[in-house]
């Protein structure tokens, strides 16, 4: 059996409320064995994106990447908020080292083509350094990444934290029985939305096939699942989607969240 | 003989010159062997502030850090400016790593005790993890310093980056043959500061005495040359003071620029 690995994935959400990210922050730190943080942006960038008179640009709901907006979410994603968190990680006695998928090369990206929509510096995963990420896990470090990657061309490129999340899970999956954890502001994948107490405990491929069929579950969560179950194929052991504030249990016991397997 | 290291640091004069930036690092990138780069921060953070309205606030020509500040350069330093160096180093070949002091706790620091003035968030350094940026450059990781560091209560603090560097590279010459390098605007040592071409070539102690006393050194060098001095006398081979466009020579060569040894 390979060792245990967690990947745990927090929003925007969790690190823009202080209480509830050092509330987080504690609980990441106590967990016992390897793990690694990928972190959202949050609203941060957003507002110093105004107080900057950077204007924010939006198509169908998706953030446009243009170059200014890329220097903002360079600084307050791989600056202010990874070593924040980094700095709150060390003081718990969580060896942290922050990370972009520039540093050590580690994430290597595209630049999403343009289409209809040009998103300007958005970058879709190309490959992780599985080996330089293990080298890390083994010196008793705890990579933290930021939702920035690079092209081959020198670009930083603002990334999707949940996608960023999947595909370094997929890459540790060979060596590691991963388990891929989605934190968030929910309890887990809801039956109800209006009912937070409406937990699906258990989502198997056919559950959730079956539940989206008779539209139990929210629109909204289907990108978040078909990219979830599509990490399950590619051989990540487990994946959880949880409140950030209940990653102990859901993580250690198993009881809590929603609890995804094949 | 131990491996030779060579730790070069760059001033914000680089940094805010993109053309002369490009060039340095392509220089740095070049250089054979194992190496360190350590950045200053340069003018963009006080552009930055004062876009943000924070107040620059300066205590004898020296900036005040406090906590709307320390945001700023955490963002701008460990964010902006050091991703944009690391995403440039790897597409010039060289497999750099950005890290502040608080990554893998690399570098503890102190912040500086209020007595006449309150520096506020900034840091003197207290220890330097060598064995763990042994390990990066061992793994053929080129580590790239914010000036940043962080204390035992998880504070971000602003740290001088030429002592950064003399401390990580007094931290280094036990294991390796360490080559100190400043690189700022001028060519050297200059015993005329109006003739950028009176470069002193070879500093030694006995000549330094001899410069200072009869006034050929600038007094604002003296704090600069003497923690160059210090270094020396704690294991480090090699400091050299150069232009930035001139690290190749200085280095690898050594005909250009101040070169300092007991």
């Amino acid at each position: 059996m390979n060792q245990k690995l967690n990947i745990i994935k927090i929003g925007g959400n969790v690190i823009d409320n202080p209480s509830a990210c050092t509330r987080f922050l504690r609980d990441f730190s106590a967990l016992e064995g390897s793990k690694i943080l990928i972190h959202g942006g949050g609203k941060i960038a957003t507002k110093i994106a105004v107080k900057l008179d950077i204007e924010t640009k939006m198509v169908d709901g998706r953030r446009i990447t243009d170059l200014p907006m890329l220097e903002v979410v360079t600084m307050v994603y791989g600056g202010l908020v990874n070593k924040q968190i980094v700095a709150q990680l060390q003081v718990l006695g969580c060896n942290a080292i922050g990370l972009t998928g520039a540093d050590g090369g580690v994430i290597l990206a595209k630049k999403r083509p343009k289409k209809e929509i040009d998103y300007g510096y958005v970058g879709d995963v190309e490959k992780v350094d599985n080996l330089l990420i293990s080298n890390f896990l083994i010196n008793n470090l705890t990579p933290v990444f930021a939702p920035l990657t690079f092209d081959i061309e020198g670009n930083i490129l603002n990334t999707n934290a949940d996608t960023q999340a999947s595909s370094v899970a997929v890459a540790m999956a060979n060596e590691y029985d991963v388990n891929l954890i989605y934190c968030f502001e929910k309890k887990g994948v809801l039956s109800n939305p209006e009912d937070d107490s409406s937990v699906i405990n258990q989502l198997t491929p056919e559950l959730y096939a079956r539940y989206k069929q008779e539209g139990v579950i929210n629109a909204g969560m289907i990108p978040k699942l078909d990219n979830a179950f599509a990490a399950l194929q590619k051989g990540v052991k487990k994946v959880i989607i949880c409140h950030a504030d209940e990653v102990k249990e859901a993580v250690a016991i198993g009881t809590k969240g929603t609890q995804m397997m094949l």
